[in-house]
């Protein structure tokens, strides 16, 4: 039987009008990247966005176009240099970690304490963290899955705290990114309730390793001249931006896709998420005009402020969880293609499980026994109980852009892009007209 | 003979015993990038780099280290920003051009003018050029033999003076350069007498997308806000480094070989050119301890100010022109493997060059029929008849890298590093003591 429907499916998804030189997806991540470019969470940039994608949406068709806006806390950056005070000065590619605090606008100077991983630092007695600029390293690995980033990332996410409560002057981070290029690689870090922020950057990997063949070449401290002005300007405007395909049977719940509208500063947020929001965007859309109203009722929700710690999806989840939901997946590690997919699925939808496996082959993803996880801003969705599927997009090369001022349009395979677009689009119709019941499993 | 010639030659040169774990390049080309990392021409850097040179040689065992110093009007770079004044205010990735022109310590601000190629900008009318900020582009292409750079980087050379000329405000390329990496590449430009310099600078190739982007979906002009205080500091003092292998035969005439020291200043100057000063400096090295005085004396020029208009090279030809030189060439084309072999060597040398074409074969380089040129800093002895040989480098991918911040010894790939000095070394080797009579075609 599988041997038989499988060409036939493959043949269908192919040859299926729309999907001729459909550049939709290209064509939005080419307008977003370039009319608005950078759009940190909470600035007038990331409202452009805003405003752009409305337009976008309603002039692709879409119903019930709007914004829920919410309020969250903003941060922006400042100027960022810093300086090795060696023999000869050299200038260090930087840029300092979201919510870091800053130096004196003159900047500081003080004696790096460098150690070769996160671990090595938290052993280190206090005596050698104290008043010192803190550098740690790490050797984050290249995976096709992503993996390494939860790993690699908890030094970003964790090791600033840790050092501003054991009284370190600053924090500098090896870059979590598998590149080689100078480009400090940007993204979030957090403070404990009650903890003065300290300054906290990131370094480029070439820096990262001069730093460290310097230090071990000298018994004298390397002395670094540090200065980083961003700075919190209160609570600002961000929101979700939401368009919907209204479907025929409401009892059947809600199928939430998406991307994230805003960026990292440095680059024009192509891969991280313009590809992302292209790509479900251009999914819906072809449902849109496949001419058949579906079963359920597709939500596309253009997520704000993701990078800086989900705001978007909290406020989304506060807002809405009281709905019925009955799918939710986001798209959200960059352009390429797409390899694997997994999914959480109730028992009652094993047969549509079935289907999708089948119908995904022929664009080569395979099928893995993981469970999906939906992506970051459906997180508390697939949480509460609500199905999801994981589109895997190919990983290898994503953490060598990732938050970099590299992350631009030029680096989106279109020919990726667009396989990103086949797969959504028949996950997305099957999902949507399913027969099955999707919200079996979840608590009423 | 060949047949049989072809593969001695081959054990030969892969068993010698000093050839078997040398990484003496490796270690120059590290240490040179991170003890003094960037270094200027006419600038303290670039003395740290001679001084660092002078002990390096001299602990090496070469003869005769000196310094030959000389000055040269000398330029630095200062502030560097562009803004592209949009819905959403862009940043761009910006360098200064050598000699380029500052604006005023705020900036200034204008209408950027696009011209798709250097020849549409010259033909444009006078109007369209006054008081604009003049961009230019071009498609620069990949080339293995680096032909290119002649082609596309008369545009950084001549443009700036052109446009000065016709009172442009400002004069911006896209880079000199083949990568898509958000990196401006910087380099040298020049002003005719009486030409005040205005301000010139490169832009990254994607920063140049997104302004042709731009520009190519609006009616009303691009503007922009430039902000470029770089200066000229007076005559400084550079100088070339000169180290000795005094050969047994002082009739026989000079071999003269090397790269340049100094480097553009965003990077670390790894392929451009410590990667030069080591290959050269190792081979040379290898020459003295085999343990045999050459027929001829070796001279290592570690050339001063090459970057900023082959004043090194200037110097020491008005210096040392009277002497006897047998031979010169240069290693100034990154770090990659040596392919081809070009010569011009007097006919009397026929069967030299047979020999080292021979040599040579082993490792995978091709006897080209065209004539060598020797190198930028050996080009005044080469023109005045001096033989030499081009040991070319693969410039694949020299132009992603060329005289950009990303310039750093994690470029340099240690096997075709050591390719170079194989190649280096055989050749020098049989220079050095080829019965031939090299200056045969000389005038006297």
């Amino acid at each position: 039987m599988k041997k038989i429907t499988l060409p036939l499916i493959a043949l269908l998804a192919l040859s299926t009008p729309a999907m001729a030189q459909d550049d939709l997806a290209w064509r939005i991540a080419e307008d977003l990247t370039t009319e608005i470019g950078p759009r940190l969470a909470g600035t007038e940039a990331e409202a452009k966005a805003r405003d752009w994608a409305v337009a976008r949406l309603k002039a692709l068709g879409f119903s019930n176009v709007r914004v829920d806006p919410f309020k969250m806390p903003t941060w922006i950056r400042g100027e960022e240099r810093a300086t090795l005070l060696r023999a000869n000065p050299q200038k260090l590619s930087i840029t300092a970690l979201g919510n870091s605090g800053a130096t004196p606008d003159k900047g500081l100077e003080g004696e790096i304490a460098v150690f070769s991983t996160f671990d090595a630092f938290k052993a280190a007695p206090d005596a050698a963290v104290k008043g010192k600029i803190i550098y740690v390293s790490h050797q984050m690995t290249r995976t096709q899955d992503g993996s390494s980033y939860g790993h690699f990332g908890v030094l970003r996410r964790q090791g600033p705290n840790l050092a501003a409560k054991r009284g370190a002057a600053a924090f500098l981070i090896r870059s979590i990114g598998t590149d080689s290029h100078r480009f400090p690689h940007a993204g979030n870090t957090a403070w404990d309730a009650g903890v003065s922020p300290i300054p906290a950057a990131a370094i480029s990997n070439p820096d990262a390793d001069q730093i460290e063949r310097l230090a071990a070449r000298t018994k004298t401290p390397l002395k670094l001249s540090l200065t980083l002005t961003p700075r919190f300007i209160g609570e600002q405007i961000s929101g979700n931006v939401i368009a919907e395909i209204p479907g025929s049977d409401p009892a059947a719940g809600l199928v939430v896709i998406g991307g994230h509208l805003d960026s990292w500063d440095l680059g024009t947020g192509a891969i991280d998420d313009a590809a992302g929001v292209a790509i479900t965007t251009a999914a819906a859309k072809r449902l849109l005009e496949n001419g058949k109203q579906p079963r359920r009722t597709v939500r596309l929700v253009l997520w704000g402020a993701e990078e800086v710690g989900l705001k978007g999806a909290s406020a989304y989840f506060a807002a809405h969880k009281g709905e019925a939901h009955a799918f939710a997946s986001e798209s959200d590690f960059g352009a390429d293609r797409v390899w694997q997919v997994k999914f959480r699925l109730p028992d009652a939808a094993r047969a549509l499980q079935e289907r999708i496996s089948l119908a995904l082959s022929p664009l080569g993803i395979a099928t893995s026994k993981a469970l999906a996880t939906g992506g970051p801003d459906v997180g508390e969705l697939i949480g509460s109980g609500v199905p999801g599927i994981d589109l895997e997009q190919d990983g290898t090369r994503y953490f060598d852009l990732h938050h970099t001022p590299d992350d631009t349009l030029d680096k989106i395979d279109r020919a990726q892009l667009q396989q990103n677009v086949e797969a959504w689009s028949i996950m997305l119709e099957m999902i949507a007209n399913a027969p099955e019941d999707l919200m079996a499993g979840q608590k009423k």
